[in-house]
């Protein structure tokens, strides 16, 4: 997050592309991390890099794509949950837990994602940018495609099981849940993702 | 973890049972980190104390009460668990939730079990002790009060819904999940722990 603005300004030589990304991405690390990522405004960002703002569509597409690589978030929510939330829905709790094991199985993102998870449990500007990202990135998509009441909170339920399998299986790793095999994860954990989606909320 | 040895040996007053103790927990907390829970054993932590061993029963009790101490842990399960545990099984999960949910709303259990899971995720050493510990003081009890096919995976994967709580509600504090009221969130979570416990693994 430091360095890449200056970089810019190195003397006797122009800007180039990579010097152009680079101040973009620095300028949204400290933007988001100052005001959460629903403050963030690519004008503001684009001030910042002293860029034009249509530069920073050009390099990254959206604020939403914007923020996933200045984070460095292995995954991009939105390059993944449209497929899993367009099919039909009684299929959905099953393709979001084969989505999600498969997924977290990879190590770079397992791994990327436990750095996460240790950055939001030590710093509350993480913490506020990782909730508001993934309250709209994630939870409200899911959300929207729920026929059920308080479908905002169902979406975040799931997220409670999901970063508990990160914390679980992968970065704690108890046994007999870190070596379980993937399909039987995803078998294991599909009710539950089915009643938090469209099930009885309370009782059963 | 440094100068409670050496205050031991402070010249010109005689070790007090201060010192002891923090002799003990110092020792305690390096022993664990090096070796993990299981092989921690306390004649070691005895002799890197420099007391006698009977001395850690006397100021600690049981080796998971001096590892409870030493880690700072805010809630010993082994105060806890045996209660929840007790009753009859059906009512289990319900207990289970009601207990969670007490347990972790209180601001000192969930910022020092923040501080946990950070240093989990930042340190192998740390989530070893942690993987053991809670294997055999949580994960080990919970298994051997069930009566079903594969009882030490459902009690981690209860601990991983537990987790998941934790993160969710008090760290990244998605809502609405952060302000759902406790009796909400544990009438909204016992499905899931009574079927990780007891209900059908895979399918429904």
């Amino acid at each position: 997050m430091t360095g890449a603005r200056s970089s810019t300004r190195r003397p006797g030589r122009p800007p180039g592309p990579s010097d152009t990304r680079a101040a973009i991405l620095a300028a949204a690390s400290r933007r988001f991390a100052e005001v959460g990522y629903d403050r963030a405004s690519l004008r503001a960002i684009a001030t910042d890099a002293g860029v034009d703002q249509k530069l920073i569509a050009h390099y990254f597409g959206s604020k939403q794509q914007l923020f996933v690589t200045a984070i460095g978030l292995p995954i991009d929510p939105g390059a993944i949950l449209p497929a899993v939330l367009a099919g039909d829905r009684a299929g959905l709790p099953e393709r979001l837990a084969a989505a999600l094991v498969t997924v977290l199985e990879q190590p770079e993102v397992h791994e990327r994602l436990t750095g996460i998870v240790r950055g939001a449990a030590s710093s509350p500007e993480m913490a506020r940018m990782m909730r508001e990202f993934l309250t709209r990135a994630v939870f409200e998509p899911i959300a929207a495609s729920l026929d059920v009441e308080q479908p905002l909170l169902r979406a975040t339920l799931v997220g409670s099981q999901v970063v508990g399998l990160l914390m679980a299986r992968y970065v704690v790793a108890v046994e007999p849940l870190a070596s379980l095999p993937p399909q039987a994860l995803a078998a294991a954990v599909a009710p539950t993702l089915e009643r938090y989606l469209v099930g009885p909320l309370t009782g059963s």
